[in-house]
């Protein structure tokens, strides 16, 4: 369906979409070494949360590449370490941590392999986490498409879409899918300051895939909210509570107050891979502040003066109260969310 | 007590600083012409309400200037023909045509004066409405200053300050007056897009005048609010409805609906220039949309794909019930408004 590739495994390297270059230049990366591929997360060249655990599981591979003519405990060395350095990546999206897990159990199962043989073991594995994140997402995508009405305004934050995954997305999914079926969509996407992913990515890759979008500031959700514009939002999520409370980019818990206020639903649309039971309230969930500069230049143009400080959390977090229902690609979660979220867990187990 | 100066009048020019070009330029423009002067407004050289009813006023001087050496009957014409421009700068801020409101009463009492001598008149109607305002802001100031407890934690959105005055501001003058009576006083000021007052104006404004300031993107309001980092808000006003519904910069009704869920006072600080009683409620003040290309663009490079809309408006409208209080420069206004309002204005006659 989508007309871009967010990451992908090509003749050995990491293909990945530098989406700091959206929307002005569409330019592939091909990465072929870990420290590369941390940079590339770090920087937001590949992010959204189930795209960064593809990116780390890849880059596990990358590691095991660049190591592979060492003998075995050097090899084992260096693999984890480039764990490590990638779980250092970024703080929030629980995604990385549920990747680089099941990347690490890969190798909890080595027995008498050499690298070569570990190496293609974690190959498919990282290749199954992409492949199943592209079933997961079409299928959340299925799931949520029934609870937007037709017409529809649906007003969304940041990317959690084909670019945030390795297709589809997750808020966008439902809005392809509805899409699909023929429903009438039109999409309001705040531009999400400051790295502009609403204005850059978001608009792109719906007017790439020919949905009706209209970008605004985000601070101006509200009035649009106020004029009666908007029937739903939906956004993704970096991490999930157990008790519902939802991590995401900053100005999502915005959206989720004035949508209580403005009697609108407010859904979060996240593969199961984003719960994070070991949490259980959103308190507790690690915010990366990121650096001034991201709010102080712009083009390398000073906007703030220089000695003033600035507050850049990258992240916030939306009580479950103000989250109508979670859509995940095991089917719709509605308050009590700690109840739902551990039955939909158990289920798949 | 402020370190620059907004609009001035200076050897028969009007001098303002650019506030397109701040923080980077601290730079001066003499404007000597009305076009000149339109174009300041509409391009926001100078903006603010109260500094743009200033601008407007001073702005009919030199139209009256450039005239003075023709006949009665063209000068007249000329001169009125000023005051439309200049009308159909800025469709939102009410100042504006109060100002000029207060110009064309000036020529209703012309009997038989030469244009020369209208032209001083007109002249000290402009300066007064200049000096007026300096008194007002001060005044309006010492009041609101009242309300803000010790040490205080304020956000504030735009920039209502000095930059925004003939001189200290509004919601800032009450700022400034708290610091002045020995409180500690913290702000944080939403950077306010698109075009960014609050990073590149209030904050270069009020760290000249040594408060501590801290920028944030206005999505990252909610967030701080919800750490309880604040304890009250405060902004300025475009125009007050004689509900006292309160339009003013976009983003202000977002401020003020997570300011009802936070319970943290919200209050606006205008002068009484800005009610407009021919306004039953804020519907019906018309909100200017401005064009695409400031959301879009940023420093001539491209955000949003060029294809894909914008939505733009430059104000937005707080309902007064979720207003604490209105500071003016007499008094302070409570709940109902319509009352209080009714109350002031009859005072000021």
């Amino acid at each position: 369906m989508m007309i871009f590739k967010t990451i992908d495994w090509v003749n050995n390297k990491v293909r990945l979409i530098d989406q700091t270059q959206l929307p002005g230049r569409s330019h592939y990366l091909d990465i072929d070494n870990v420290d590369d591929m941390a940079e590339a997360i770090c920087s937001l060249r590949v992010r959204g949360a189930p795209a960064i655990g593809i990116a780390a599981a890849l880059g596990v591979v990358l590691a095991a590449d660049q190591s592979i003519q060492e003998n075995m405990e050097l090899f084992l060395e260096n693999v984890r370490n480039a764990m490590d350095v990638l779980g250092r990546t970024r703080p929030t999206a629980v995604n990385l941590f549920w990747a680089l897990n099941r990347m690490e159990k890969v190798l909890d199962r080595i027995e008498n392999l050499k690298p070569a043989d570990i190496r293609e073991r974690l190959l498919q594995e990282a290749l199954e986490i992409l492949n199943e994140d592209r079933r997961i997402c079409y299928q959340l995508g299925a799931f949520g498409a029934e609870l937007i009405p037709d017409p529809a305004h649906i007003l969304t934050h940041c990317n959690a879409g084909g670019l945030a995954t390795s297709e589809y997305g997750t808020a966008l999914a439902v809005i392809y899918q509805a899409a699909e079926q023929g429903k009438k969509v039109e999409v309001f996407a705040d531009e999400t300051r400051p790295l502009l992913q609403g204005a850059r990515l978001t608009s792109w890759e719906l007017q790439t895939n020919h949905i009706d979008v209209t970008v605004l500031c985000d601070s101006a959700a509200a009035y649009l909210m106020q004029q009666g514009e908007i029937d739903c939002v939906i956004v993704g999520a970096d991490r999930i509570a157990a008790n519902g409370d939802v991590a995401n980019k900053v100005g999502t818990y915005m959206l989720a107050v004035l949508a209580e206020k403005h009697q609108i639903p407010f859904y979060v649309a996240a593969p199961v891979s984003s719960f994070d039971l070991s949490v259980i309230s959103g308190g507790e969930i690690p915010i990366e502040q990121r650096d001034r500069s991201e709010v102080a230049t712009y083009m390398g143009k000073m906007t703030v003066p220089e000695s003033v400080k600035v507050y850049n959390p990258a992240f916030d977090v939306t009580p479950n109260s103000l989250v109508k229902a979670i859509i995940t690609e095991k089917g719709i979660l509605r308050p009590p969310f700690h109840v739902s979220i551990t039955n939909i867990l158990q289920k798949n187990k």
